[in-house]
C-alpha cells in the first residue's frame, strides 16, 4: 500500500513534498511566480487540466498557507489566488528543477530564461558556504543529522 | 481527466517533473545522494514503500539515465543502483525543497543538515546575476519566453 502521506519520513524535504508535491502543485506555483497568475481561469487555460484538481490544488494551497484567496473588487463574485511569502519562497525549487531541465531533459535551449529584473542578466543557483565562503559543487556537500543541543 | 504526463507544457519544470514529478521519487534520489543508499533494500527500509512501487521508480531512474542499475560484485544475484551525473545533479532541486521545508514546515528545527564536506560549514544556497554579480531576492527575479536566435 502506498500511503497518502510520507509518514515516519523525518526530513524537511518529506515534509515539504506533502505540501507541493502532489501532480501539478509546481507547475500551479511556476504561474503564479512567473507567469503572475492569480485567476482560476488564468492557471486552467495555462494548464489545461481538470477544473476539480485545479480547485483541490487551490483549496490546499490557501488552507496550506501558500496563497491567499482574496476576492477580486472589479468582479466580487470571482476570487484571486495570490502567493504568500511561504508560496513565494518556493521559488528556489521550481527554479532549480527549471535548470536541471535545462541542462538535462530539454531540447535544443530553454524554453524560458530566468533574468535580473533590474539588469536583464542570467540567474545563476549556486551554492556557497557561510563558514568558508566557498562555491561549492554538489559533491562538497554532505548530509548530517542534526544533533540536538 | 488528468493525463499521465504534463504534455504541451513547454517548459523545463513540467519536463523535470515528468521524470522525477512522481510521488517518493525525490526522497528516492534524496537518500541516493544523501544516505549514500545503492541497494534495494536500502531503500526500502529507508522509505518503507511498497517494492512494487520502489522497483518501478528505480526501473524508470535508470530508463531515463538517472541511476546506473550495476552488478553487486560481492552478491552478483543482487543489484546496486547508482546515480549517474544527471541524477546527482539533482542535488539543488532536493536542497531547496529541504531549505523551504526547513524554514516553514519542520518544527521546531532541521532534522538535516547540510555541510561543507572539507571545513563543516552549513550550505547556503543562493540565486545570483551573472552579469552584474549581484546576490538577488526571489522578487528580483522575472521569468521570459526564450527568443530563437
Amino acid at each position: 500500500m502506498l500511503g497518502r502521506t510520507y509518514e515516519g519520513q523525518n526530513c524537511s524535504v518529506a515534509c515539504a513534498l506533502e505540501l507541493v508535491g502532489e501532480r501539478w502543485s509546481l507547475l500551479i506555483i511556476r504561474d503564479a511566480l512567473f507567469a503572475g497568475s492569480t485567476r482560476f481561469r488564468d492557471f486552467q487555460r495555462s494548464l489545461g487540466l481538470a477544473t476539480n484538481t485545479l480547485s483541490a490544488r487551490l483549496d490546499r494551497f490557501v488552507d496550506s498557507g501558500l496563497m491567499e484567496r482574496r476576492r477580486n473588487s472589479e468582479q466580487s463574485e470571482h476570487y484571486e489566488y495570490v502567493l504568500t511569502d511561504k508560496g513565494r519562497d518556493l521559488q528556489p525549487v521550481v527554479a532549480a528543477l527549471s535548470a536541471w531541465g535545462d541542462q538535462w531533459v530539454t531540447p535544443p535551449g530553454p524554453p524560458i530564461v530566468f533574468e535580473h529584473s533590474s539588469c536583464g542578466g542570467t540567474v545563476h543557483q549556486q551554492i556557497c558556504c557561510t563558514s568558508c565562503g566557498e562555491d561549492l559543487k554538489t559533491t562538497d556537500v554532505v548530509a548530517r543529522p542534526r544533533v540536538e543541543t
